[in-house]
């Protein structure tokens, strides 16, 4: 028996990965970074094989992780959180920095970031996971504590996009509870739930030019549930 | 330039990863499970190879993860983080029950579980990761939220046991300020550091029978930083 909702125990903080040549590279965002080994420090993340930036980590050779304030804007993780690398330029405007493998490192809203040189990539199906050498650990900001998936999942409500090695459709998990007569819409780009029970506006009444505070898709991209 | 200190930035859980059978098998303290693809459900985690219960998965082919409740005890974290399995039999007395392919669960101050049949095993130098499919997921206690490493480290203050991934000498970390003569004494098994600086009794005047209170080392056991 598996039961999704123990999924959600494990603990995981939330990371811009990125890599490639300064503005032209890509990042997405990512809750699945850890440290394997200790001497070397050695370090894998997990890349859904649709991900742009899987290809771009692959021809590389090193990727970057930026450590995601807990305070980080909605505004960053909808923008490399939910949107293709390959439509749009994600790092344009960013504040950069080019790491000593000459990967780019976003320093909004991080306080810390990791580069590592890849020295294994291991085939999961769906994804791969590269393992890399630790070169180079800075702290950008030691008073900020990191973004949690749990705070993010819970006090940010957001949800882990498709590609996510977490991703759990939303009708494998048990329904919680409603208020009597309050509805649930969900949005059909990211999964972000709007539930009634927990606003002070019902959807209906929602202005129209109302956006999802996750991935900024609009109202009528909701449906309900 | 590697700053060990952003390392702390990097978020995990705590778990007791275990595997055998029954009462025979093994378990330790791990910070590393992390779920790798979502289709299939698949989970990775890591073990040091001087570490006993490496060798039991490897033979059983198949892991049990206990996700261990904020409110852990001690007792708990020392038995399974700082104990060898070869020497002791770290199961016995635990209140246990048998996974879907064998393996031993440990109940005690679990909140939910995972079991997962491994599929592929990883070198990486030190450490062995294990990634195993998904058989089984079970909720224990929803009301209660898991310990988090940041929570082990920050309000335990734990350190990782030299097996783990994520250790790290001490003597890479920057000194924290120091209270006008206050001294710190660090335990020589387990790492644990007594900061008078934080204590309302020097070290000198702790009693003669007093315990490190990760480990259970002996005040003798101690050396002045």
């Amino acid at each position: 028996m598996i039961d999704y909702e123990a999924l959600f125990k494990i603990s995981y903080g939330l990371y811009i990965v990125s890599s490639g040549e300064g503005q032209k590279g890509n990042g997405f965002i990512s809750n699945t970074v850890f440290q394997v080994t200790s001497e070397p420090p050695r370090f894998a993340t997990c890349c859904n094989k649709n991900n742009f930036t899987a290809h771009i980590i692959a021809e590389h050779g090193a990727f970057a992780v930026s450590v995601l304030d807990q305070n980080a804007s909605q505004d960053i993780i909808s923008r490399f959180g939910y949107k293709s690398g390959a439509e749009t330029s994600k790092l344009e405007g960013m504040r950069l920095r080019t790491g000593e493998t000459g990967v780019p490192v976003v320093l909004n809203d991080a306080i810390a970031f990791l580069e590592c040189r890849v020295i294994q990539t291991v085939d999961l199906g769906t994804h791969l996971m590269f393992i890399g050498d630790l070169v180079q650990a800075v702290v950008l900001d030691s008073a900020n504590p990191p973004m949690t998936y749990e705070y993010y999942h819970k006090v940010k409500k957001g949800l882990a996009p498709k590609n996510a090695p977490t991703y759990i459709d939303a009708s494998k998990l048990a329904k919680p509870v409603k208020k009597e007569g309050a509805k649930q819409y969900k949005c059909t780009a990211c999964g972000y739930i709007y539930d009634e029970a927990e606003e002070a506006i019902s959807f209906a009444d929602l202005p129209d030019d109302w956006v999802c505070p996750l991935c900024g898709s609009e109202k009528i991209d909701f449906i309900e549930l």
